[in-house]
């Protein structure tokens, strides 16, 4: 299968630290956003949305957004268990990432880190959200190990991507010590790739 | 089962939308995001993030997310066939929809349509981003009946929520053909309820 991806992108490096951790050979087809790669005709035509990731299978099938990915790629593997309520748990965090999580977080860390935009009258709206959203997953860790299930999952994943390199969009990791033991325990998982 | 919601919101309609659909029977206790009845320490200890739908198990569990709750209805039903591929289709669209359709669809609905503040500086811009997802799935429709599976799935009923009464945040339906073509075919589904 191929991986279409920018880098530097949390929402792509999920693809590729799921990958790893499964041991699932792939190829990565670097598409730069930056670049304005996934908005020209030839990539519109593969994925209408304009977005990376998009993985294309072996049968030319394509299949775009994040955590769609890590579902199928995830599915009767250990890190989506075969619990229904866990599944739904997984995916409770999963949807918290993509809607009370990254547009704040992800969004802080692009305008600060990448497009130098410091004073971009979004980031102080995104700062308080963000850190709503870190607080969320502080509190929840400090009688959980993990997210949605007692082993790392697709939702662990998910929220790792863009938490981990939060301090890059200026966020305080190191007011949040559940969040900061659970990345250590993210990067213990054997097979484990990191993002840089 | 109980489910905590706001009547005239598109997210917690989805919830009530499949269960008349699936005919489960279920207990509605409104609470009004507007009168902060989401925001109590009550509610909190419910649920962390402060938000509705939230799902009550007869366990006394809690659910939240409205996506995640439909999964966990949906499961084994005919709302989630057991294939792979478009069981991950279906979370495609659902991501999209709370990522790149809710944030401006569903918020200009409540801005213009239940806040009376036809003036806040995020409507324009949110305008353009909703007739971005709109137009993403009138495409999609010119060559399929659904979204994610060749019937209806909960991909429909994430996506009908808030674009069937998208006119309400000034977002021109009539300008979508194939969308007003789903939209009626959703509500021809056997036992299918309004909104309103």
């Amino acid at each position: 299968m191929k991986v279409y991806g920018t880098s530097v992108s949390g929402n792509c490096y999920k693809i590729k630290l799921l990958l790893h951790l499964l041991k699932v050979p792939y190829e990565w087809i670097e598409t730069d956003t930056r670049k304005g790669e996934t908005k020209t005709q030839e990539f519109l035509l593969k994925n209408p949305v304009g977005k990376v990731p998009l993985l294309e299978l072996d049968s030319g099938e394509f299949l775009s957004e994040s955590n769609a990915i890590l579902y199928f790629l995830a599915k009767d593997t250990a890190f989506f268990p075969n619990d229904l309520l866990v599944q739904s748990r997984i995916l409770q965090w999963m949807f918290f990432e993509q809607y009370s999580h990254e547009p704040y977080i992800a969004v802080n860390r692009w305008l600060i880190h990448f497009q130098n935009k410091k004073d971009d009258p979004k980031i102080q709206g995104n700062h308080i959200k963000g850190l709503d959203a870190l607080r969320i997953m502080n509190d929840h860790l400090s009688t959980n190990q993990f997210f949605g299930s007692q082993r790392p999952s697709i939702s662990d994943i998910s929220l790792f991507a863009y938490t981990h390199v939060a301090e890059e969009g200026h966020f305080p990791l190191s007011d949040f010590p559940n969040l900061n033991s659970w990345v250590r325990r993210i990067k213990e998982i054997p097979n484990f790739i990191p993002i840089y």
